[in-house]
């Protein structure tokens, strides 16, 4: 992936491969000079709390810090006493990519691993353990529930599938988390509004994924409940996570925000991804295992394939889910042209050799 | 301390309500675009750390993190037990300012306060402490010591103070940590090298400050020891700083180190400071309470010039330590002019009534 | 389970409703008067030191405390860091019935649960989870082992299968803990020495329980690794477990080894089992789901018998793993008495409503 | 301290070298035998419940816990979030002994040290610190205060001081704790009830010490707040501290309430104290620091004379505190043969030269 001699960027292994919208760095930039109150009593932090504000059309309380995993450990402790459980899907970030944030943060609950489909938890799975051995003394107490949006595998929850989750919580008085890591991509491919894809579906917090979509650095706990504001303030500051210099993220979370770039990014992102499967679709030997719902592709590659298109520069993660299948992530900053230079590559790659050879063999 | 309509900046409340250099916006757009690996695995990650082993003359482990208070909790978890003990001096900001920061990323480790003048340990108090009640099962033990360089009072350590105290360190196999929030502007005043500073010292890690001095968001934990790397991999982690676009943080450091930014931003404000105090040495009423050895200064004034430089909007921690006590904090940001504007606002509040009106009332 | 109005104990739930040894109580009362150095630098805890380092043919470190749950998560917190993971059976105590109690010691680290036949970790399992994203830094590193001897579904490991999950470890350079709530009752049947069954097959420490089989308030971490001893040391008395009067903890520790008592508890408790596994499977409909091979009996009961069982006193675990099955314990104090009223019971509640007839009808 | 050759005991370094009282013995003895269901749920377990309702004359939730340092550290941690900071006199013992065990228990708490005579917490550092940095993010926030009754320097609160302390903690809306693990010692001498001297005067909870006492290993959590209950339970368990044969943890409490052997034990134990301190007095060179008011007694000796005793194989600490300085402590099974010893053996020390010889050179 180095950014030296290949013509275009060939790297699909995430969005975190990207770099930043023109318009955070003019933000950043625009914010350079000149005084600000620290700690997020500046005037920017405040304009970014009142336009999640407008966003989500509810009050709400943000915490903006540097990192998704921050973000979502900070949100569960707030909601999970150290012997509670966070009720979460097997493969969710917070439990299988943040070497035990949640677990740190909360001083030592316990991810609750549950099946589903997808990456989406299982409803009946869910509802058999919203009140599993509630009142036993021995055993860790249901506390929580998260669920990520889109998911890990690229799927997105329909707003009936959350509302029926958070009807589960509401009835076990679990508090939801959404892990909303890639929260516009879900947003747009819904097409409703971020307040019917949270606290209008039952969410009490989300984890406000900006950097996978337009920033470097921000994310940030938006909650609906403001009985738990002085909570995640001091356990944001013990976590060395209150940037003195808040305004340089507020500037990116800004940017990102304003005039509806966030938006037109995730809009791009899942379209690139829906252009990549259309394409490979059509190439012998592969296999679409779903229709991406947002900017993740997962697919079923010959070995060959895969081999060969590692060996022209492509990037990506392969046979750690099983072998032969393939992620592909796109985001904002992927072009029309790095998705047709993968498809013609791939296509290339399994041409038959017989037809390979007919224009060496012309006249 | 809004931007808007006074003519010049007056906020001397702190270094952190500066801005950016210059050089660090223009890292942060040459990196806006293309690919990079994530998590410290592109290739300005790398370029960051060869700078610090160059700067350092020493190989070294670097972790980038977001904030001040997370590079100095990760280093104190890296070298103190849940069971132990950090030694320093009452005034330390890990001590004072950090809601626990320390304790959290330890998992509860104590403080133990050690007096000092001006903000630096007392050395008996500390030989005195580095081996109480060691091998005592009911008492905490003393695990590791940490000085700020510059103090959070504005004084810096001489190299045979550092010596000193690293020789106490390595008779009771205490390892020491350096809160460089402030390095560069102790380095400058000492006029020694970062070698000299810290691990010829005997200073084992060091909170490498950035964010005060001319980045944003970006301070780094700079380990000489080796065996210290995997721990504070998985703390970062774990905490919530391994940043995804790293590159990002890289870029800050880069544009922060490269061509000396670093010391000239700190030489100048170390020389605002001196000016300051200079200035205002002269004005009847105020006592400078020591010569600033950096880019704070605090000095004693007179109740009415306190309220009367309020009151035309120049901002300063004040009565905070005792009464009439008054802290200024100069960054790479402040202007002779800013400097000038406060000295002559002191002295024509200062003004005898009847001299005041001489002018006026001449002929 | 009142001791009141019953002529016999009824109670099956569980070893823990069984009182003490009389042994115990003579050692308590020995111990009674006189002064002892506190903290365990009395005679009668070195007494109890030098006694297990014979039981165990090995130096060990020794450290009493007044639960199981208290010993488990003392060991796992020596040998995982925060950010390790315990690798145990899913239905092993300290995954499911100590609130987290691991959690707690070890600063919030993870435990992953394997599963395996009749409550033993399947080895294949095991090995791939032993090196399972070693290095990942965004996943929490294997850290240890536990496994419960005898398990918690009643069944015990032979030699050889410790031996192979302790060269798994070794290969992996993870610390193996055994859980040995039930130690004895394992060892009786093994005919092993206590050496063959922990560090000769690679066991690193051991929770020795005494408390199910004969004691009421003591077990000990036995730590065949001398380099533990320091950190063990600390967390015991940081968690509220060094007990002042600690004589009173050895003396039962003492009562309980002395003379075999310990052997001679689990010997019958292990015959009791038997006895009523023999005993209930020739009761109609009755079905033994395994060979106990400790003091734990599963079995599969009509619902009727379960019922009727309950309606005349007897006390035991139903329906909690799947419908119908049944949960045994015996204990040392369990009499032949005991275990014949419980099969009378059941052979009359299930004779056939015209057999149970014949007598009175007979002529 | 060796129980082997000396004809009376000569230890008066705590009053946990104490034996426990022969009531205690017949408690446990009695319920050695028959089943009891385990974890608190059996008879005697209600029944010590029921007991304390009544010592207190209030409503109590009851958490019966093996050391004091656990019962500190639940208490604790119950009304201290991580963030908070607990307000203690400098000596306590639970910022001094328990090794950290309430920065353990509240995953990262601070103990803020106030000052004060003869072990007390001063009144006004008590106010001035209650509100302190309130609502400061930067800052750990004040959140619980904990008093030591009878204080480990041998004082007693009067019952007006505790109402002062109680005033300050309701207006800052503090809960108060006290460590009572000399509960009945400091309750004989105020001559009150033990709701006088706790939830009346605004104690919150107590850590009801009975192990110095007469007891060998239990301590009790003693509530007044139900809204704690499920906390404490919760944090019991994870911590190891839920017993699976409580009755004999309840036993033990309830020999030792019974027939008021809690009140005749303190008074004797206060008694011995007095004696002892009176007798010292008469001794030259000697000077009783303070008359003792518990079961502690301070006094300054000469060096020789503290020589001499520890030759005759008297045992008390000495010179911790400062040169010179003595403490003995008397226990329930101190007897007044024990403390004629003693006082015989300073004065014999003490005597000059001359005049013990005088008996010598009679006739």
């Amino acid at each position: 992936m180095s950014d030296s001699k290949q013509t275009r960027p060939r790297g699909f292994t995430s969005d975190n491969i990207a770099g930043v919208s023109p318009e955070v760095i003019a933000a950043i930039t625009a914010c350079a000079s000149g005084q600000a109150l620290p700690y997020g009593n500046d005037e920017l932090t405040h304009t970014v709390e009142r336009q999640l504000a407008e966003v989500f059309e509810h009050s709400v309380d943000v915490f903006l810090v540097s990192t998704g995993s921050a973000a979502n450990a900070l949100a569960l402790a707030a909601i999970t006493p150290p012997w509670g459980s966070i009720l979460s899907h097997a493969d969710a970030h917070i439990n299988r990519d943040e070497c035990g944030a949640p677990e740190f943060y909360t001083a030592g609950a316990k991810l609750v691993q549950l099946p589903g489909e997808a990456g989406k938890i299982d409803i009946d799975a869910l509802a058999a353990n919203a009140t599993r051995m509630v009142g036993d003394i021995h055993s860790i107490q249901p506390s929580s529930v998260s669920i990520t949006q889109a998911t890990e595998m690229g799927s997105v929850y329909a707003l009936d599938e959350i509302k029926a989750i958070g009807r589960i919580c509401r009835s076990a008085n679990l508090p939801l988390h959404m892990d909303g890591a890639r929260f516009a991509n879900a947003l747009v491919t819904l097409r409703c509004s971020p307040a019917e894809m949270t606290w209008k579906a039952g969410v009490d917090l989300v984890s406000f994924g900006a950097t996978k979509n337009g920033t470097f650095g921000v994310d940030a706990v938006v909650s609906f409940r403001g009985d738990l504001a002085s909570t995640i303030a001091f356990r944001r500051k013990r976590a060395g996570q209150l940037s003195s210099k808040m305004r340089f993220m507020a500037a990116q979370m800004d940017g990102y925000l304003r005039d509806g770039v966030w938006l037109r990014n995730a809009t791009h992102a899942n379209a690139m991804a829906s252009a990549l499967a259309q394409g490979l679709a059509l190439v012998p030997g592969v296999k679409i295992q779903q229709r991406p719902e947002a900017n993740i592709l997962f697919c079923r590659l010959p070995t060959s394939l895969i081999r060969g298109l590692l060996d022209m520069g492509f990037r990506f993660y392969h046979d750690r889910w099983e072998p032969g299948i393939v992620r592909f992530v796109t985001s904002f900053a992927t072009t029309e042209a790095d998705v047709s230079d993968l498809i013609g590559a791939a296509t290339s790659l399994c041409a038959p050799v017989g037809s390979a050879r007919v224009p060496a063999g012309a006249e």
